[in-house]
């Protein structure tokens, strides 16, 4: 996908574990950009990523131990953030005071206060913060967000989403010191909220004359796990354990101007994947699990009954049918040569990214996206702790979003949109 | 499917609204009870049920206007009141207080106070008052129900169900007087919980060894029957009006063995119908959405990628393939001759209603079911007037549900099951 005279992108990479891969090809698939340096505290992660990096003939990288070295090499023009859930947000902050923009993974923030110094750091700096939120890159999601924007589902009124993602495997990496095994095994809330909202805050305007205001959340007991480690007689699991997060997650988050977001968060329970999706509106509706979209004065209505006596039986249309006519503009194309990996999603997501660093643009996920997503997660845990209580959703925009422009007119990938 | 040598229950029905044909020729299809007496205030309402009586070859019944009257005859052995969602609660008490039992619609109460009143009522009089709720005898949710008392699921940890049908003709109906209307005009809450809640109420065992409470509600904005009013051009519409309800309500029940329910009520947004079931545990799930059962070792799980990297694609069988083995006992002796309204439920739920009657036994949905479901809707009002903050559901079986049995001896259908 390399565009003729590009220059190259020189990236550096902070955080080798287990999502650090993904980024190191999807620089390579993206083209226009080399990964000219790589960072971990933990030597041991430096040889693997190196050989990844030579079985891909991709050029040997500076590599370095401290974060804070990485950030202050002047050839660094950008760095992403593969870190862990803690790590990465101080990280990020540090990036933002050393002047490059930076790219952060999905995982939910342990604090508003974090947040809050997330978005200071790029407001003081005029750096911006992007999560590499993939799924706001998925086919189906950008299907949505298309069809939404051509009025298609009328006004939009309730969305749901969720990450159904069967990890019973987690219950036996505690011994082998898996971050997100630990937060699995101490925390109780949404921990990994944005594959579903970040697509879902986009259909919404959130942050661009809509916001959230304030969410609920509640947890079911918390067996799955234990279950699993089981399941696998204890080995490896170092026996019992019992993990504080609930099997099922169910957060109802309240925007500005009456929707309803419903979020749900279940990774301990056997069951096929799912970001079960559904963006609904006054004429039409997906709905992810029923592979389906339902357009009023569109869509099939059969009548039943007697005459005098009959009702109507609306049809799903299947999604698929949509996509020649109704496929996002940047998946029309993309989609005769779909390259990276999680269907392309990831190969989109970070060349959105280094669009925005070549051309010192704003990211098309931004700092504020980034504060109020990851603030669902300690929101939910706050919920949670206190019985179900409503609790407030900060404003991380200080009233910006009243004002700002809806995402319209954003490039979503400068060069492939407006071959810039 | 009249049994031999069958004594002819004499039944009463009181409110000749929308919902008593199904109930007039539901008696008829069960075919072991005949439609003694028939009531209702509206006098021009009496005529209609005749001519459906006498078109079904039906013997004509008597006719009150004022049910009182027709629960002191003598001749009735039990009543059915397909009345609407107001008026039906304090019939039901004066049946049971008139030593009948009684059948009430589905439909949700107004205060908790009116359901003590019920619950007093059969308390005191030792007369059961059964819901017709004729979900909790659909094929799947009886298949659902059969899976996890199997073990197939594992122990049952999360629950979800709605009532999504597109109304729209709801909003056109406010000027000819339909009840229904009214309430979805003026209320603000999830008016018709039982569909999804009642089969799921029987699958956790609720007020048998579990209970419901405590739940969190959450309302959309209200676009949809505007809209709807306003496609239709404000024809019989009586013009803009402003509904209270939201189009969208989500209620997050928990109980109090750690389970949780979501409820979803969704009757002005246009788009296929769904009671949105879903039933999960720790080893299995079924989801009405995707039409699929997935169950721990034994349905396809696909391995992907590279060797050392491989990640597992759980896949879904549809329920269909669950059918032959594993449909209810009811089921398996109904599926070859299904009759009456509704895909056979309307049936299954009157016969089991006439089986209690004449055996003079408990009914399978009791009095505690019936104001713990119907209490979810006033609830639900409760928590969106105070900003979704957490409400109790009270104990309406004053801590009865501590030590009784769940119902897998109960019989559902006496004669059927039993042979009685």
């Amino acid at each position: 996908m390399a565009a003729k005279r590009v220059r190259y992108l020189k990236i550096g990479i902070i955080g080798l574990g287990p999502r650090s891969p993904a980024q190191i090809i999807g620089t390579k698939d993206v083209g226009n950009a080399v990964v000219t340096a790589i960072c971990d505290c933990d030597e041991s992660r430096i040889e693997p990523s190196l050989k990844l990096m030579r079985d891909n003939q991709m050029k040997r990288p500076r590599t370095y131990l401290d974060y804070r070295e990485l950030l202050a090499d002047p050839e660094v023009e950008a760095v992403m953030v593969p870190a862990s859930w803690n790590p990465h947000i101080p990280i990020a902050i540090d990036a933002m005071r050393a002047g490059k923009y930076v790219a952060c993974e999905v995982g939910g923030a342990c604090s508003i206060q974090q947040l809050w110094d997330l978005v200071h750091a790029s407001e003081e700096t005029g750096i911006p913060c992007m999560m590499l939120e993939n799924c706001c890159y998925g086919r189906d999601e950008m299907l949505a967000l298309n069809l939404v924007r051509q009025g298609l589902f009328g006004e939009i009124i309730y969305c749901e989403g969720g990450y159904e993602h069967y990890l019973g495997g987690l219950a036996r990496t505690i011994e082998s010191g898996r971050e997100r095994s630990f937060h699995n095994l101490r925390r109780n809330g949404d921990l990994y909220p944005t594959h579903a909202l970040g697509p879902i805050s986009k259909i919404l305007n959130i942050n661009r004359g809509n916001r959230f205001v304030s969410l609920t959340s509640t947890a079911t007991k918390a067996r799955g796990f234990a279950a699993a480690a089981e399941k696998n007689g204890g080995k490896g699991s170092g026996g019992h354990r019992d993990f504080n997060k609930g099997d099922v997650i169910t957060t109802v988050i309240k925007c500005a101007n009456g929707e309803v977001i419903t979020l749900k968060h279940c990774v301990s329970l056997p069951r096929p994947y799912s970001r079960s999706c559904r963006v609904q509106g006054t004429r039409g509706i997906w709905l992810e699990d029923a592979k389906g979209i339902f357009i009023e004065g569109r869509s099939k209505v059969e009548t039943h009954g007697p005459p005098g006596a009959t009702w109507q039986v609306e049809k799903w249309d299947t999604v698929e049918s949509y996509y020649e006519e109704h496929d996002h503009p940047l998946w029309k194309s993309f989609r005769d040569n779909i390259t990276g990996g999680h269907g392309g999603m990831d190969t989109l997501v970070i060349q959105a990214f280094f669009d925005a660093v070549r051309h010192r643009a704003p990211t098309p996920i931004d700092v504020y996206d980034c504060a109020a997503w990851m603030s669902i997660t300690c929101l939910s845990e706050d919920s949670i702790a206190m019985g179900s209580a409503p609790v407030p959703v900060p404003d991380f925009t200080n009233g910006k979003w009243i004002k700002r422009e809806p995402e319209r007119e954003t490039p979503w990938m400068l060069s492939e949109i407006y071959k810039g």
